[in-house]
């Protein structure tokens, strides 16, 4: 990767294999599961790479590690920081402990509460901000002004778009003959890694971004050619509120063959399909695939088709899920 | 296995092995996974078993596989019938359909509907009967006389118990220095063959039955030495509201080194950290070994355990999970 003056550095497909050699051994190589009662009911064969299973519950584990192994030591030891709804800051915060350097995270005060302890269970100092794109960045550009330490963007960053797109290198190792590899979009960093992955493996799977149709920013912006900011759209899939990076934007242009719009309405009802078929707990926004293939456009029947199941951080609670007060052991 | 008159036939060790050579490529082979978080929380390393990711959903796949394919040609045709609350029903419907044989399974009234679909949905011919050992045990009398179908018990059968001890054998190969083995017990079919398991690796790991205070027939049976059985006993975990069997007794005195009573409390509390920590669909039952090392009773701190996570059919509109109607996909 290098920067040309005025000119983003973006990943290469190269970068994704050189941060799953980086990554390896920091993250789990999470298990590939399919259901052959979900298989009959979509018509294809799906198979569900399972990033909830990941650290931290999300597939973000992967971008922070490789962007945190990567920085040389002196910058290494300023710390790094970002902002991020949830599972990036947590993500983040576990990498920095792992490499035993200093974190901040920048959390909006509308996060669900799961996401926010996560970020400080994981070692992070939480810095609290208002819920929108300007006062994230403001509270950020803070944290930095003091600390000096490294910003890793969440999605907008050429370390974390390698990283994110080493899930899909795993799940074309497991399964090499997909037709078609189905992820969320939110920022973009997930779906443009995957690409890369694709070019990688010189798989012939067309690569399919799902995105809530009430944060449809990246379709609007492929679209039109050219980048369309939502300020904080409302749905109920949180990890996709975020509008795409530029980086995202210009290789999800390359590497995308469609972003496919989901119904508010859709994505909790996959969500149940997933838990009660797959027996997995997945966030919201990890359902937005599953809830893309329930329309039949574009018309997969018949496929092989990979679906990354993106996290696990739901709020149970928050969902009405009655099971009393929250476990703690004894200290007997 | 052999039964000489008036000894019933009971299953060793090597019918374990025997078993898990009969059903491989008929069950999934399934993953263990850990959790640094919840070693913190419990002061212990945790190896999960994940059979609630098995077919049906639930261990139970292995005990049914392995009785259908032991039938002789003949036999098997004339089908096979049970009564179950549920996992087992619709593991021998899986079975019987995978050996092209007819089923028959008897299910309580009272039965989650998730279960009773799931019986339905494997192809079994399901028969209502009221929600008592009697009321069972009448309404399969009535079907075995009509078909002539062989009754496969739900954990009283040599072979089913043979069959349940390859999920631990599994186990043992993937993590062999185990200190503990933690199963629920219900009827007794997995936690006997988990015990033949730990025989037949010649592993040094304690075995601990796990059952709710609310229907503590086995602990009540191994305290008195003879065997004590519970009508309709009222606890959550559905799946653990039988009595354990004459079989599963006596092998139970012989390989269990203790039962750990579960405060119904306990119960629901345990199941939501599995589903927020190792992001698994887990249903009641399953969650029963996790409460058991809540009170420190016995003191496994600093051990390596592994616990069966025995099933993942859990109806989730009962407790009170908002997701709207559920997801169907549109024929076009």
């Amino acid at each position: 990767m290098s920067a040309a003056a005025g000119i983003p550095d973006l990943p290469v497909a190269a970068d994704v294999e050189a941060a799953a050699r980086r990554i390896a051994g920091h993250v789990h190589r999470t298990p590939v599961l399919t259901s052959r009662s979900l298989d009959k009911t979509f018509d294809a064969r799906l198979f569900f790479k399972c990033e909830n299973l990941q650290r931290v519950g999300a597939f973000k584990a992967r971008g922070a590690a490789n962007a945190v192994l990567a920085l040389d030591g002196e910058t290494a030891e300023r710390g790094v920081a970002t902002h991020s709804s949830g599972n990036h800051g947590a993500a983040l915060a576990l990498a920095a402990a792992n490499r035993g350097i200093p974190s901040w995270v920048v959390v909006p005060t509308s996060a669900p509460t799961v996401k926010r302890e996560a970020v400080s269970r994981y070692g992070a100092t939480v810095v609290d901000c208002p819920p929108t794109l300007a006062g994230r960045e403001a509270a950020l550009e803070a944290v930095v002004g003091e600390t000096g330490a490294t910003i890793v963007h969440p999605y907008d960053d050429p370390w974390v778009i390698a990283g994110q797109g080493t899930a899909a290198l795993e799940l074309l190792e497991d399964v090499p003959d997909l037709d078609a590899i189905i992820a969320p979009v939110g920022g973009g960093g997930l779906i443009s890694g995957t690409g890369l992955a694709v070019l990688a493996r010189h798989s012939d799977a067309r690569v399919f971004a799902a995105e809530p149709a009430a944060a449809d920013d990246a379709w609007q912006s492929l679209a039109r050619g050219e980048r369309v900011r939502l300020d904080a759209p409302d749905t109920i899939a949180d990890g996709l509120r975020a509008s795409i990076g530029l980086r995202n934007f210009l290789l999800m242009q390359t590497v995308v063959d469609a972003v496919i719009r989901v119904p508010e309405a859709d994505i909790l009802p996959a969500m149940q399909t997933i838990w009660e078929r797959l027996k997995l707990v997945v966030e919201p926004s990890a359902a937005v695939p599953l809830a893309a293939l329930r329309h039949g456009q574009p018309d997969l029947r018949g496929l092989r088709i990979g679906i990354i199941l993106t996290g696990g951080n739901v709020d149970l609670e928050s969902l009405g899920l009655r099971t009393g007060p929250a476990s703690k052991p004894s200290s007997a």
